[in-house]
């Protein structure tokens, strides 16, 4: 078990929704335990078929709200636009050293999805690397930053990593559900289309299927996970 | 963590020497907390270079010993000799279905290896399906049993798999070293030849290095991880 | 379009329930458009926890009524019990030679999963190939047969191969989910546990949300797929 | 088959003789069915050894042609130079809403390739998700578009992605080969090269050696393919 | 550049055409510079459409012959019946004992194509370890051997690894293409059928393409390639 | 063997530690045989945590020495800031151009590791290509050159990909271990801190062991090697 768990966490989402409909869960997970999360949105969705940027903001506000979380908004290239800038990352790893989060959470690398959840997740990657290192002149204003570990989460079924194996977090408590079924629904100029909602909580039902609960969310871990016992390690999804 | 964390966790090896180079150090982290550790060894070596039968069971005995483990042999098909074959997964899953651990290791399932370790990993991940079923006759003794979790250990650099994301378990307190290098030495016949002691502990000193620890162990899950909540995820090899 | 496709399809299953679940909707997909399709069961399911033998039969006859399919009982290894041999895989040939069909399907090669099922479809793979060769003495009571395509399906979402792309079977009509869920259910000492009929539905409603339809259900190719030209070809799924 | 078979096809290269070099078979095959189609290029291979910006570009038109497709050129970073930018993608998608294709053909995302053949690629992929997109500004003259399915192609054998199951396209017909031979010839100050004719017709014939029939290409879809039922999906190229 | 380049190569094949037709020209090339190969074929082709099973060894000595190398025949499962048996492996071991050589070269063990061809890869992998281990009884015969490299090639294009880099012979001489040629054809009962000889020769000269050279095979190793300089190492096959 | 192995290697690092640390002893095995070798360092580290620019330019200067190469520095984006861009592409084709080498290492572009590392190794990878066409305005100062070979170094052991098999490059005499270790402990700022020299020294004995020699490297080929004969293939490291 982290000896740094009351540290906060900290979410990247490139759209107003991605956050809620990708891992609104997990972080209803960690707030109920009394665990500091926060967002940070990086565009407006203002690429999108439908909802205004304030009226996005504003659902986004409140769906935060209902998570327990706090968030904040960060403009990059803008939406549907987002490029592998090296400014971006730095200010990324500027908002990781003032948060100082011992986990963080981002959208996965795969490429066969929106551009920005692709790219998000690889600045986020950078960025919690920059966030360590002493000699770069725009992050002097905040001491440097180690975090414990990066987990990626999928917005869509296509952007889960086919390569990586996931950990699976047990979502199931009604309390649980509500909070995040919720969230998912403050965001009304998506939740409506395509069916959004229900796509998630079947997502999250077939999961829980193979852990042997009710709903479970994947995170992908970047990175190896350290355990000082077996006793710590989770027990495996093995059900069929 | 796991609430059946005082079950035992059982260790299957293809040769005398596999469990103690493999993954001996991972057994004396458990035993130090006061778990029971049990391992069953599926030859006797009599196809090695080095060593008699009767010198390796006892060099076996005493390292099981050193590291606070009990052991048994189970006679399958002879050393270099192993198959895939229907009866020896049912006698794993017997041995599983008697000890009734929470976690198994066994040696990995990659191909270019001593074709006994890939075997008997393949043989032992059937035996832990085989082992909850109700309606196996030869199974009837003991009541079904689903273990939590199967791990698997490398015990050369060969067999380590490519395509999955390993934990590391932190071995670095001197009494653990002590204690997985003397149960090496234990076997005298093999641990002259090749350097096998200093490899593993090059080994486990590499990984330790990228887990920012003095020394670790890498062990491969065969299903997703389920955890809680994020606290209990172990932090991430993040060190370069 | 195939020109062979008045010719049957022949489906392989490990345990009376495997077909129904993993692609019934399939055949009766298939069926509703006057092709014959043919189910071979290669085990009664006596490793089962629930039913017995006779029971699990009369429940996959009345299952494979309820999709319009003819069925067959092979006795192998029996359950749990299979065995990569190679007079296995020419009785599975034998049978290629008499139904002749065009399209086989069969349960996917996936090693993480019941052990029946991944030495199934390689047994099938096999045998797809032995149908073929003019010399095999056993099988020269019919002549050689080539099928024209080997997909294979998934019993649970541990069978999914993670390296292989799928195509997507649209399967949303009512009259489709209906018949489907009625061969889920007829399998009534299997149907109750762990909430299989449930889980399938859930699959299937997870993917045709990937394809913008109601339910599907992925066949992993063995094989490119061979066009006359593009138009043929399916639309890809494409929501996200 | 599709119910939109009588919209455009739409291929994107890079260079003026990568649309030839790469598909121009599958083109031909497609526009003597009464198809529409239309090549865009990328820039006017100024970089490369042979040929100027004027020869190549009539070069260009004149195989076009003999395909029976149209062509336009379109302006990026030029030959060699061409870089991941949202700007690039943005302006592909308009012509994707303008020309309203079902069916889009770009150059394969496979690293280790002429830089500007994987770059294209990706941008094609973004442009194709824009396209859908209700709400952005500089795509506004032309109503959304959602292509059916994006297939790639790879101009060398270096750009064939390893992890992704191809579909292959009968091209067999001495009508087609002969237009295909044709429109490759017509690139003269390329053609000569490295016998570059060569190299494809022979890729073809291998490719069609693994079909069953004469020539094929392969083209590498980005998506599941879906199907109304299995009649429908194509036979596998299983000839060894 | 190898220590024992003096020592024979060793080629196992599963049917009396499998080393000609998949990587003759090699041993043609390894002949012309007066090393000794020698070549042992697994089963008469009894099970092929076309030749008995005299006629057949009659074709492989014709061949073997031609290419300068010798031949013997073992008698394991029969073809099209080959299974993975500890003792077949120790047949072979027990021949790799006996020739010596430094090289040893084996058709691929991937499972999608005659399945005869990925056993016997995986038999002579398994082989080749066992010919190193001093306490085998069956082998006690010949002192131990360990093999410098094992190779593996790919009789047909199914059988190519996709997740294997090969290297690339270059079998360009006129001379060595003539002598492979001439052993291909000396199976007189297969080459007719499909067009084998072509479809060799295709392959070779896309390889060679690639490789920029007339012809070449590709080889797959099955161990990291050792090097005391980077003067040995082979250059890179870049030409596109 | 290489007819061109008189011709110069060129090595390119991201800053200026990680040619000395990723693989200073391949220089120095290259550099005792009369090989000339140059080193590009294209940043001067001053993101570091430790170390001036002047101080680590110093160090560079000295390590080089050390191992017989000569050195420049080259400006792109700066320490922690590289992007993937043309004009940086560009110029590293014209430094291969002036130097005309045969071989090019460059660090891996294996994505979780310091962004840096991953982008100079793509972007070298384009440059190879650059450097061989005839048409860029900018590179006519020099004559398009076309290298033999590119190998991917790992600077970590993150850095390592693990999809692609290595080379390894035995350094095991102790005049190669003296001069690298040397090398690296030139590099006084950036030596001390993790250990940096004992994880490179660990390593290196590690991939010894795996190849039966004192201490080895692991570099990765871009592109399928070419050989003239298996007698030039190096041995295979097989002693487990």
């Amino acid at each position: 078990m982290s000896t740094n768990d009351n540290q906060p966490m900290l979410i990247f989402g490139a759209h107003p929704d991605d956050i809620e409909f990708g891992c609104g869960a997990v972080i209803a997970v960690e707030t109920r335990t009394g665990r500091k999360a926060h967002s940070v949105v990086c565009s407006l969705g203002e690429a999108a078929t439908n909802g205004t940027p304030e009226l996005r903001a504003a659902e986004s506000r409140a769906a935060t709200e209902l998570l327990g979380s706090t968030i904040e908004f960060l403009e990059l290239d803008g939406d549907a636009r987002l490029e592998i800038r090296t400014d971006h990352a730095i200010k990324l790893a500027g908002i990781i050293r003032r948060v100082r989060p011992s986990t963080v959470l981002a959208t996965t690398c795969t490429e066969n999805q929106h551009p920005d959840h692709a790219r998000l997740g690889q600045l986020v990657r950078d960025a919690a690397r920059l966030a360590r290192y002493g000699g770069l002149g725009e992050l002097r204003e905040n001491e440097p930053h180690a975090i414990e570990q990066l987990f990626f989460y999928a917005v869509t079924p296509e952007g889960e990593p086919r390569d990586v194996a996931p950990i699976l977090i047990d979502i199931s408590s009604q309390e649980i559900i509500d909070a995040w079924t919720a969230a998912m629904n403050a965001h009304v100029t998506q939740a409506a289309s395509r069916d959004y909602v229900d796509l998630q909580l079947t997502r999250a039902r077939l999961l829980g299927a193979r852990a042997g609960v009710g709903y479970a969310i994947a995170l992908y871990p970047n990175d190896p996970m350290v355990f000082q016992s077996l006793a710590q390690a989770g027990r495996g999804a093995r059900q069929f």
